[in-house]
């Protein structure tokens, strides 16, 4: 049996590397992956049934929440089958048989290159900015020039037959990425099984009066259901409008979660629950 | 009188375009622009004082929070005195004299290239991808071919020297950045001015016991503080602790501003006021 993982990027990209990381150690069955163009080609995929799963990253150490990775969930209707978080590990990479002494220009998207500064400039490094991280991995592998090199993944060094000169050069180690492996199957199709812990993500909106955040998650406190992550964001379309994005503890079938739910369409709008999937 | 302002990117940026918008209706002063390569380096020219203030993107509506800066806001001890809201309009650039018929290439920043995917793919317009939308402005007003056009802000027209050829042309209009004007000025010389509606900035940790969260909501609710933004962040390098990042109405020396800050002191962590400014 084999299936299909769609990833936003080149081949070489950390969601490759997140997508492998997740799936090898569950199933014996044969990855294939499918690189789109942007978030959206992932969920178009999706919904054209070119691919089983997507791969998605919903927030960054650094970064903050994709937003716009929310909104697509949303819309195509998909559902979480679980989450996989990845160190964000900058690798120097460059071509067979080059040294790390004879490096003298660096190629990598803007923000590996500021995150690598420390090690850049220790080595006095030419650095230049390239679209992408797996792009420049790309090129450098392209190029075949052993005075070049590229910050990229472990999965670009991979997929390039490059070789890691050094690895986690990054400034600040403490860089994850959350990921989202999801699907488009119904929510009703998922089971709780046992021995699994779970947590279940939901987003509504509310109008602003005053308080309505407040009651919105008394729902949860006074059923002692644990939040994870609580988040808001203003709709711009509508000023005062706005959305909330919850991560709590349970699976949506059990009962102080199904009452939560049921207590919260009292106070907000537009509830519409992402999954509930095994806690990482 | 003069006075300068950090803002990371190259000339043409976003950042610099909130820049003009925010302080060319408040002064009459000339303002100086200093360009710098990362958020990092924008806080390090406050401190050294090659900088009056810095101006630093905040959330995006589609891309969510950026973390780093709330770091960098607390690290290097800055207040926030003013935000701007800028609508993220991207435009088609080309050299003096080139016709929309006659481009057959068009280079930006990958994220660009996916917001414009619509009206790219209908003027069957070839995408290459670029490290920066400033900088491949930049390159274009350098190469003078009239078939290759750049995806970059209004701002970049003006710096490079370049026409419009079409404005506006992402595929969704409601591309919202919000950015922050800080300075190294400690809180106690801010002072409240009669008739301006303010917002406060806050941080704080909570370890994650059962109802933290609420408790520490509950200070603003119980004196009608309005919440404007609310954010968890897991703390990557401590797991079960959590930052909160909140926003909420009035300025921090009001007294239900007071005396919730000194309630909420008995329940969080590692309180830090970001300041109290004009709320847009």
């Amino acid at each position: 049996m084999s299936f299909t993982v769609a990833f936003q990027g080149e081949r070489g990209a950390y969601s490759e590397l997140a997508a492998n990381n997740y799936f090898k150690p569950i199933t014996k069955d044969s990855m294939n992956l499918l690189p789109c163009e942007s978030f959206q080609s992932v969920f178009e995929a999706l919904s054209e049934k070119v691919c089983n799963y997507g791969i998605i990253p919903i927030e960054n150490s650094l970064a903050g929440s994709v937003h716009e990775n929310y909104d697509h969930m949303k819309r195509y209707k998909s559902h979480i089958i679980g989450e996989y978080i990845l160190r964000v590990e900058h690798n120097l990479l460059a071509f067979e048989g080059a040294k790390l002494e004879n490096i003298k220009e660096v190629f990598s998207h803007p923000q590996a290159i500021a995150q690598c500064s420390e090690f850049l400039n220790k080595h006095k490094m030419r650095k230049n900015l390239y679209y992408d991280t797996a792009g420049s991995a790309k090129m450098v592998a392209e190029k075949g020039d052993k005075t070049i090199a590229a910050i990229a993944s472990v999965q670009a060094a991979e997929d390039y037959n490059l070789q890691i000169l050094q690895s986690s050069i990054e400034n600040n180690h403490a860089n994850f990425t959350r990921f989202l492996i999801i699907t488009l199957a119904p929510l009703s199709t998922f089971k709780k099984q046992s021995g699994i812990k779970y947590k279940t993500s939901i987003v509504f909106s509310l109008k602003s009066t005053p308080g309505a955040l407040f009651k919105s998650l008394s729902v949860f406190s006074l059923r002692d259901v644990d939040l994870y992550k609580i988040e808001s964001r203003p709709l711009v379309t509508t000023p005062w409008e706005y959305l909330f994005y919850l991560d709590f503890d349970g699976f949506f079938t059990d009962s102080p979660v199904k009452r939560a739910l049921s207590n919260l369409s009292e106070v907000a709008d537009n509830i519409y629950i992402f999954g509930s999937y095994p806690t990482k």
